[in-house]
C-alpha cells in the first residue's frame, strides 16, 4: 500500500485540464502498489488509476511499460491502457513526478487464491506471453540470477539481522545458482515478472485484467511461470499445493504448449525466481524509509519456498502429473 | 491513511448480497482516515463507502453516529448516507468487526486551504449547528479538559522523548486551564469535534459534503470554532492567518449568530481544543502499534498553535476585526 505524494485538487484539476477525460469530481490515494503513489480519480467521465512513479522506477523504461499496456491491450489482453493527453503523451509529470494517467479495470484480486483461480491466472499468463509475442520494444531483465551478487552484497552483513543463518544460506544457493547451469536456450519473450494475485482481478471467477506491468521485461517466459508458481501455488504456511499447480500449469500449457526444456528446468527457475524475491524482499526490510507508511513484505517467506524448491529435481517432484504436459 | 483489515471478494460480496445496492465491480483500499479501515466500492450501483471500525471506536457509539448522519442529511446537509441492508439495519458486521456501507460523496479535500475554503466551512459548520439542533440523541465529549489529566497520565512520563520540556509545558498549561474558569454557560449542541481540511469535500471552491463523524458529540458549539480555527486558520509554519480567521467566523456568524460570551471565549477555548488535539498526538505519537501503516500526526504542530493561542486573550489580539460580529 503507498501514497508517497499527495496532489493538491487544484494541482490536479489544472492537470487534469490537459487530457479529455472530463472535470475531476474526487480522488482517493489508494492502498494498492508499493513502488508507487496511485491515485482513483472520478471524473465526469468516469473513473481512473494516476499514478506517480517514486524514484524506484527509472524515468527512462516508463516509455516500455506504457507500450506494453497499449500494446497488449491492442492484442486482446484486458489491463489498462495508458490516456494520452491531448498533446498525445501518455507520460507527463505531476507534482515533480513523472506521472500517468490510465483506465479503470473493475475486479478484484484474490486475497484467497483457489485452483479455479490458478487455473485463471495460467491461461491469462500464457495469452499475454502470446500476445506481446510481436512487441517491438526490450527491457532487459535485471531481477535474474546474473544481478544477485549485486543485490545481496550490500544487505549481506545484516541478513541474520532477519534469521540467523540467512546470510549463509543465500550465499550458498547463490553459489548453486552459478553453478548450475542456468538454463540459456528457454524461449524468450516479454514477461510480466510481477504477477502476484494483488496484480490480478477477477469478476466472478473469471480473470477480468491484469496489472501493473512495473516488472515487465524481456526474458524467459518461464522465469514467468515460475514466478507464478511460487506466488500462487503456496498455501500461507509456505506448503506447495499441487492441486494448485497443475491447475496452474495445465491452463497456461492448454493456451502455450510448454517445451521439454521448459518443463525440465522449471524447477530450478522456480529456486532462481523465489531467490529474486527473497533477495529483494531482505533489501527493503533492511531499508524501510523513515516514516514510510509501507509495511515491507516478509523475506522468510521466500526463504521458506526455496527450501522448498531446493528439494525438488524434476516437476515430478512437486507431484505433477506429467501426462497432460507432453510437448 | 489506513487499512487495518483487508477484506477478500467473496466474503465482500457475500455481505453486498444482504443490501440492494448492485452486484460487486471493484473495492480498493483508500488512504483516508486514520481510525478505521475504509475501501472505496463499485458496484452496478454506483459508488459506495465501506468502513470496518477498529477497535478505537466504541461499538455502542455507532447508533448515535448513524443516527446523526440521517439526521443531518434529512435536515439538507450533505453527509454521507448509511445504507441499510434488507433487514433495515445500518450497522452490520465483516470480517468480524462493526461494518456499515455510506453513500460516495463526490468531492475533494483541500490539501492548501484558501480564505475562500475557510468561509465555506465557516457557513457549513454553522448549518451543520443549526441542523442538528433538533437532533434528540446526545453523546458526552470525551475529549475536552475534564479529561485531559487522564490523557496526559500515561503519557506524561515520556512526553519529553517528544521535545525536552513537553512534559512541564503541557502540565502547567492543564494547570492554566483548570483554573481558567472554563466556560460553562455557552450555547451547547452537536459539534463535529473533527472538522480537519480532510473531511471537507469541495467541489469549484463550493463545500460539497462534511464527512467522518466519529467524534461527533454534544459540547459547546463554540468548542467546534475553535478546533476549526486552529485547523484551518495557521500557515505551514504555525503562523495564524488572520485573513483566513476572519472568513470563517464572518461566514458562521452569517448563518448563526455568534453570542457575546462565545466570542469572549473563543481564545480560551481555542487553547483547549489545541490540547486537546496535542494531546491525543502525543499519545498516538508514542504508542504507534509495530507494523502500523499510519504516519502519527505530529504532536509539535499542537503545541506550537497552543503557545499562539496562550498570547491571545481577545479575538482582538489575534486582528479580528470585530465590527461585523456585533452580537
Amino acid at each position: 500500500m503507498a501514497v508517497y505524494t499527495d496532489v493538491a485538487a487544484d494541482e490536479l484539476a489544472e492537470f487534469l485540464s490537459h487530457y479529455d477525460i472530463g472535470e475531476l469530481r474526487s480522488y482517493k490515494g489508494i492502498a494498492e502498489g508499493v513502488e508507487n503513489s496511485n491515485f482513483l480519480l472520478h471524473t465526469s467521465a468516469g473513473s481512473f488509476i494516476l499514478t506517480l512513479y517514486e524514484k524506484r522506477v527509472a524515468k527512462k523504461d516508463l516509455p516500455f511499460f506504457l507500450g506494453l499496456m497499449t500494446h497488449l491491450a491492442s492484442n486482446g489482453i484486458n489491463c489498462p491502457q495508458p490516456v494520452k493527453n491531448k498533446r498525445g503523451e501518455a507520460l507527463s509529470t505531476l507534482a515533480g513526478r513523472p506521472a500517468v494517467i490510465i483506465t479503470f479495470l473493475e475486479g478484484s484480486w484474490p486475497r484467497k487464491p483457489t485452483a479455479v483461480h490458478c487455473a485463471g491466472v495460467g491461461q491469462a499468463l500464457a495469452k499475454m506471453h502470446l500476445a506481446a509475442g510481436n512487441f517491438d520494444n526490450a527491457r532487459e531483465n535485471t531481477l535474474s540470477p546474473g544481478y544477485f551478487d549485486g543485490l545481496f552484497e550490500p544487505a549481506a552483513s545484516r541478513a541474520d539481522e532477519v534469521q540467523p543463518g540467512l546470510r549463509a544460506f543465500i550465499a550458498k544457493e547463490l553459489a548453486y545458482l552459478d553453478n548450475s547451469g542456468w538454463p540459456f536456450k528457454l524461449p524468450v519473450g516479454i514477461i510480466h515478472a510481477d504477477l502476484f494475485p494483488d496484480n490480478v482481478f477477477f469478476l466472478d471467477d473469471q480473470v477480468s485484467g491484469i496489472i501493473d506491468f512495473t516488472f515487465a521485461c524481456t526474458y524467459y517466459l518461464a522465469y514467468d511461470i515460475a514466478i507464478c508458481l511460487n506466488a500462487w501455488c503456496f498455501e500461507s504456511d509456505c506448503s506447495f499445493n499441487v492441486t494448485k499447480a497443475q491447475a496452474f500449469l495445465y491452463a497456461y500449457h492448454s493456451e502455450r504448449a510448454l517445451t521439454f526444456n521448459e518443463l525440465a528446468d522449471l524447477p530450478l527457475l522456480a529456486r532462481g525466481a523465489a531467490m529474486r524475491f527473497l533477495l529483494t524482499r531482505l533489501v527493503d526490510f533492511l531499508n524501510v524509509p523513515e516514516g514510510a507508511l509501507v509495511r515491507p513484505k516478509d523475506p522468510l517467506e521466500y526463504a521458506r519456498k526455496l527450501r522448498f524448491q531446493q528439494g525438488a529435481k524434476s516437476i515430478r517432484d512437486w507431484g505433477i502429473d506429467v501426462s497432460r504436459l507432453n510437448a
